[in-house]
């Protein structure tokens, strides 16, 4: 994963990042545009309270074609209604119209307050007075990245190189996570642009399998906003031969890519969770189904109980099993192993149901560190998963307290 | 509901609790009889870790017939695999010989420390030591009701007495709750007696329901114990015609006050939520079915975004209509109306999704209160429901933290 290149070293492609006045002192305009239409395919949030421009979106990209991606910070066009939704539209209008292309090959996203007035004309004139600057210089790319954040500390961004057949592929991706302090804002965007040739059904799969194993597996605080979207471009001008079914050479590496790319960025999303003071990663193996392991880890990696308890450094199995047992898929401590501690050491705590003695101030001081690593040996078949998380500390009540509307 | 009165009340039950040293200074064993054998229902953990005692209890109830319980409190006997499981059994099988009753009449329940070994010696002995001291005298109701606690605050009871045709019916219930000082012992039990005469397919049937509508609509921090039970004895020596369907007259008079019982004790156990400084109660009104109303209680109720707001005395209503969205039902905000308050004065802060301009401190003025209402009108149908739950504190996440194993 480099950070050196990105959206702008992806053929084709060019952005820009603008400060439009949504927010007093940050960027808060991104354009994204592809010199050809590409394939498209994206997922979106859960919530039955959709914000306004992934309605229009959704539309957009049904066909999998897209070839422009703009996106507002400040203002979540959620909870809008009429003139949010016609503020969505304007949006996609006025950037299909200055890039010269259709306006369904525009995708439109927001993040920010909800439940605001959308500023429509300032964004519309934003987008006119700045659309021009799209360019391949790098630190287009990196002003892209940062006019999607809001309070996140930090832009997160990600670049790849890598071979299909003997064609040289590029993807980059940027993303926007949680900021815990203004969680009415805690939308998590994400974009991926890739010169891979892919037809846009078999994308979509891949899209869709790679968020199950990145995006989906990040647990800050359990809601999911009315914003989330994560969308992906390919614009085949790496000139593969244009990948079509699974078995196609070529598909494995760039799905395995672009699993990479997804758990990258979803990583830097909780590394970013303010109010948190650990980085977690969940380890759930010998499952009986892939399903069952994402399960578990959600279960253990969303309780409040194991989440306290890793701010308190407190190597407290019970809670972790406990919470697997929650998790609602076939679950049965007396065949479990449970491992506690970092990337580098895990000190086993439990095995097959029964706890072990261990050094309680030995795995307390390997608790100390902020990234812990937690895994669960479930002797119940063949499949695994990975997950991440945080922990949860008195700073992220005290932030999510204080915050008045 | 009397709290003056208690199992003692109600025709045909004793009771006793005793200190047998499992916990060092408080009553940890409690034995309840019924004169005669009772119809009898339980509803357990959806834990898929369940504790040893609850596999007894649910093989032994599975005819729908009890004559005796007995809890221990101190071990939660759960994790505790064979040993734990033939202690379980050594209670029950004490418990009916000291009773000369058939073992398969007794219900047993544990709470404490989940993975100690269990203490089955000691509390054979107990058993044996005091059994003989159940009594019809006030005290040993109060007794009983004290003798279930781990860290609770303050012993959960209550009585009411209510007519089935020209007969006078007693009920008298004790539960425990969540002291989240310990959640390794935040168990929930429940034990009512009744000396209705129900048929016990009957009794499953309304304990089920009643269930649902109370102690399945709290939520303190979201982990269903190991250990949860709710069990209830109805012996029928209150001479009213046996009650076999729900047609029966009398049947919806029972039913009634079943879940007045369940619901008070539920309460209760909300209201003694350690690390807490609120108590919230959700109602949702129009929506399309109960159980979707509950779902979007139990959504809104267990999002550390709300409960967070809920601390910070903050009417975020963009949090609690983000939740209401993740509940996994259909949910239409545009329809939606908001208030946020107290139990006398309610404010509008949405209507149909459109924020009110509403006075802020006065708003703040009544989240101050330790008794905060929030109610949802979703304008899309005609049943509704109603829940319980608490903030989420930096209290909370302090005590829960520096709790170590």
């Amino acid at each position: 994963m480099s950070i050196l290149k990105n959206i702008t070293n992806v053929r084709g492609f060019k952005c820009w990042g603008a400060h439009i006045g949504v927010k007093s002192m940050r960027r808060d305009l991104a354009i994204i545009f592809s010199e050809k239409p590409a394939s498209a395919a994206a997922v979106f949030t859960q919530n039955k309270v959709m914000a306004e421009p992934l309605k229009v979106t959704k539309k957009h990209i049904a066909n999998g074609k897209a070839q422009a991606i703009v996106v507002n910070a400040g203002n979540a066009n959620a909870c809008t209604g009429k003139q949010g939704l016609e503020g969505a539209h304007a949006m996609a209008q006025t950037t299909a119209d200055e890039l010269g292309i259709e306006k369904e090959l525009v995708i439109v996203a927001s993040t920010g307050l909800i439940g605001e007035p959308f500023p429509t004309e300032d964004i519309v004139n934003g987008i006119r007075n700045n659309i021009k600057k799209i360019s391949t210089r790098s630190k287009a790319g990196s002003f892209a990245a940062n006019a999607i954040l809001t309070t996140d500390t930090f832009a997160k961004e990600g670049f790849l190189e890598f071979k299909i057949g003997s064609k040289t592929a590029n993807m980059a991706g940027i993303a926007k996570g949680s900021g815990m302090i203004h969680p009415n804002m805690a939308t998590m965007l994400a974009f991926i642009v890739t010169d891979v040739a892919i037809d846009p059904r078999l994308l979509r799969k891949a899209v869709k399998e790679a968020v199950n194993r990145s995006f989906n597996m990040i647990t800050v605080d359990g809601d999911t906003s009315t914003n989330d979207i994560v969308a992906v471009l390919a614009n085949g001008m790496a000139e593969n031969k244009e990948l079509k079914t699974k078995n196609d050479k070529g598909y494995s590496v760039f799905k395995e890519n672009l699993e990479t790319m997804m758990a990258h960025l979803a990583k830097l999303i909780v590394s970013d969770g303010e109010g948190s003071s650990k980085f977690v990663e969940y380890n759930v193996v010998h499952a009986p189904s892939e399903k069952a392991a994402r399960q578990v880890i959600r279960a253990v990696s969303g309780s409040t109980l194991v989440k306290t308890a890793i701010f308190g450094r407190d190597p407290n199995w019970g809670r972790i099993i406990c919470a697997a047992g929650n998790a609602g898929v076939p679950f049965d401590y007396e065949k479990t192993d449970l491992y506690l501690g970092n990337e580098s050491r895990l000190v086993k705590v439990l095995e097959k149901g029964k706890p072990l003695e261990f050094d309680h101030n030995y795995l307390k001081k390997l608790l100390r560190e902020s990234h812990i690593n937690i895994k669960l040996d479930l002797h119940n078949g063949r499949a695994s998963s990975t997950g991440w998380g945080t922990d949860l500390t008195t700073d992220y009540v005290l932030f999510n307290s204080v915050y008045s509307t």
